[in-house]
């Protein structure tokens, strides 16, 4: 009855019908029904004890997809006897509590004569539901929702635990509106941390309490995130499935610091990296840890199991060349080199001290090997080949390499993004559950709001089919295919306001090269 | 104690207060009180008798608004004694029927300890709450909405008419959420009339009830437009007070009508211009524009009175080379000049027998000058000098000049924009009458929904302003001073989330060249 999909094209009398990133059993009924989805789907939530309950994050998961999946009018209601009228919701944890690293988001789907949805958790329903979101297509000749080759049956989990997309809004601010819709975004790529590099040379947007003149260093008045957007930004990402993991990148990438505490800096003319002699500096570190991880009433800001560090890019001339700490230095009979490890090591006690995993960049292994605390992350966004070292150590790492997954770097196109196999330099393959996921980066010194989102899609669902998806499917894809479901996909986000650049460019964020279809372009 | 607006710099400690396009009266309180607004504001709207009443467009603006305007989380409800609750609208014509080319959209606004609105019809409302809108600033580092220099009074009315924005949705097809975001942007600009550029060479999207096999020129099955979608848009654009203007661009750009009724077009190898031999042809328009046009139970689904047909670019080799076409010229005495004006002329007829006023392309006036119908507006595209004849001979005319309002043309900047006075060639003031108002262009060839929006903004607000305010405010402006505001005004469609490139690119759609400020951007 079931057909293994092979061949996409086929499928399909309109487009090629899949999900991105494609589950691990996808199998439709080749020659099947094509059933009519009445608007609005009916959605029931189910515990494991067959009880019909109600879950606020699906209830507003639910309007939300019946708002994105019957965007166009029909003229009519699309009710017949054959529609589908329903989903069947069952969900066996039913916590709306934070997500964890670990959390389940496994689920299955099968459409019938009606839709059933299982899953463990109501992030693996989140996760569902925009799989689901995928196969209704709209019939503009007939007006009609549909689904086409039913019976379907989709078994799906996640291979990586971490899955993420990093955005710089230091070199730009970048507005909460566009926040939220990058968090929507990354929903639709069933990607579920977002990395918020949020403080760097350029402008310090954060708002602290303990320290309310740091925000000084922001461009303006208003390019700045207060306590409440960041609690609105966390909440908006829960509420998809989404983990807001931050990042203070010390002691380099720092300047702006400097505007609303000038004496953590080694000096008005030389500002970073941060100065390591003064015990202010790590009271201020430690302070903005707290405000971020400690628990307040059972909730703390950013409750993600890690905080990032930073610790990349350190140019140590700062720290020689001011004299109070190079004396300081000889005194404690450290160089530059110990002293930016007495440094990153601190930091990253800091954290551990707020019972949160520090991850910091891969200068730091780079640098102290396996000297360095075990429960440290180490995110690796130069050459992979570190990473088997790293794994061998024993230290959990998230890869990142830049000739692969930066998005600033536009001349990489989809298939590199999509080609890179993070597991691709372990040796030895028990290690690696030590790779506990990826992340694409954007770093936004050319990106702002009007440029972001053709500057990092399609390339990051590329990358977000490589970190979701099952290595041996992903391996065995024919490019042909994946180029077909990729541009259909593409297609998908421009109807949802995501305005994803044309895929087959050459460069990121080119423009359309010609006039013609958006779901068949020029190569 | 007003003040008139010089130096916008000096007015706020945050930005530019300001709002854009510059209204003709615009007094803001030097040193004057900052006044908290308590989210979210509280409408009531009154008819001339002063009698509170309800108006479902009014309802939809307000709650659409409050949306707008409090998008930012506070932590708390901003609602001290002092704070301004609420928003008295006092509208004389209650009516919501759809907006006429001249319905009036003047509007005054007084903010002192309330705010108080004041407009002849629910259109002067629209426009008067996208005033309020841009007044109201969020205070991230005080976490409140206030309005700044109160008490206030603003006092405005457009300067034209007709205030357009051409899209072309057949070189790349723009999905219905694209559009409509399209017309929210057009909204904060007050621009009028989305010029609906919906056939040409490449695609015919238009879902004809008549000709069903017209569309089957659309790009795919999905890259197409039904009925349903656009009594959806253009009720949409009425709630925003925007008309529709659709256009079906005769004889010529017209290849893709070809595929649903291949005996329209001259040959299989030679597709445009349409056949002018054979009646069929001018059956197949006339059917079109009764479909867009003659009402149905009081409404049509294109009600503006005016539609677009085209005529321009009209290459007239296939009527020549295809004999059946070529021997009816004969035949008739006609030579391919005289068809031209034959096709144009009938055309246009087929308009006003359905009681609309036909919009042309600048050739058929250069080809034809005052031989042609004077219910004919003529749309320049190209040198604008022509404008004088055009006017002088008593035609309405639109201006849309390529070497100032070609949004294609990425080496046109905002200034280029800003600059274009309409009325600049017209000899005889007493012909400014004629000139009905112009319009922004944008030709879709590089352009799709990825990069629409970039391409577009801010250059666009640039001709809204020159479209909208009064030519001796405008033609006085320093230009410093109007860069500040286009500035702080783009960083508010960011945050609306219209993706606006950086004011100062040299080229349209050019990413931000470094790090920095979204208020301040390096020239």
């Amino acid at each position: 009855m079931f057909l293994w999909l092979l061949s996409l094209a086929c499928l399909s009398p309109l487009l090629a019908q899949s999900i991105w990133p494609l589950p691990n059993v996808f199998e439709v009924t080749s020659q099947g029904t094509t059933r009519n989805i009445a608007p609005l789907l009916k959605y029931s939530t189910l515990n494991s004890e067959n009880k019909e309950i109600e879950i606020n994050t699906l209830t507003r998961l639910y309007s939300r997809y019946n708002n994105l999946i019957f965007s166009r009018a029909t003229g009519h209601n699309g009710r017949n006897k054959d529609a589908i009228h329903s989903v069947k919701v069952v969900v066996v944890d039913t916590s709306e509590a934070y997500p964890k690293f670990d959390t389940d988001e496994s689920y299955s789907i099968a459409i019938d004569t009606e839709v059933t949805i299982k899953a463990q958790t109501i992030y693996g329903v989140i996760r569902a539901v925009e799989s689901l979101s995928q196969l209704i297509e709209f019939n503009v000749i007939e007006k009609k929702y549909e689904v086409l080759n039913v019976p379907i049956k989709v078994e799906d989990a996640p291979r990586f635990n971490h899955r993420g997309f990093l955005l710089d809004t230091s070199r730009h601010y970048h507005s909460v509106a566009t926040l939220k819709k990058l968090l929507d975004s990354m929903a639709y790529n069933k990607l579920n941390v977002f990395h918020w590099h949020i403080v760097d040379t350029q402008s310090f947007a954060f708002e602290s309490t303990r320290y309310p003149t740091l925000w000084n260093g922001a461009y303006t008045n208003a390019e700045r995130y207060s306590k409440e957007d960041m609690i609105d930004l966390v909440e908006y990402g829960r509420d998809r499935g989404i983990k807001i993991m931050i990042e203070f990148d010390v002691p380099g990438h720092a300047a702006s610091w400097c505007v609303g505490i000038p004496e953590i800096c080694p000096s008005t003319s030389c500002l970073q990296p941060l100065d390591p002699s003064t015990n202010k500096t790590f009271e201020v570190i430690d302070g903005l840890v707290a405000e971020c991880t400690d628990e307040v009433s059972g909730n703390s800001l950013f409750p993600y199991e890690f905080i990032h560090l930073g610790g990349d890019e350190v140019d140590t001339t700062c720290w020689t060349t001011t004299p109070h700490i190079d004396k300081w230095m000889v005194e404690n009979s450290l160089n530059a080199s110990t002293t930016y490890k007495y440094f990153v090591e601190k930091a990253g006690q800091l954290a551990l001290e707020h019972k949160k995993s520090p991850v910091q960049w891969v200068e730091v292994f780079e640098n102290f090997g396996s000297a360095l605390d075990k429960n440290i992350v180490i995110h690796v966004w130069k050459d992979p080949e570190i990473i088997n070292d790293i794994v061998s150590a024993g230290y959990k790492t998230i890869a990142s390499s830049y000739d692969y997954w930066y998005l600033d770097h536009l001349e990489l196109t989809w298939e590199t993004f999509y080609s890179y196999e993070p597991t691709k330099f372990i040796l030895d393959s028990s290690n690696n559950q030590y790779l506990i996921g990826g992340e694409v980066c954007m770093w936004s010194e050319t990106v702002d709001d009007s440029d972001l989102f053709a500057t990092v899609y399609p390339r990051t669902s590329a990358g977000a089919e490589r970190m979701w998806t099952n290595i041996d499917i992903v391996a065995n894809n024919d490019m042909d295919d994946v180029l077909e479901r990729l541009e259909v996909f593409k297609c998908l986000m421009l109807e949802r306001g995501i305005g994803a650049a044309p895929v087959t460019n050459k460069i990121g964020r080119f423009q359309p090269r010609e006039p013609g279809s958006c779901y068949v372009q020029r190569r």
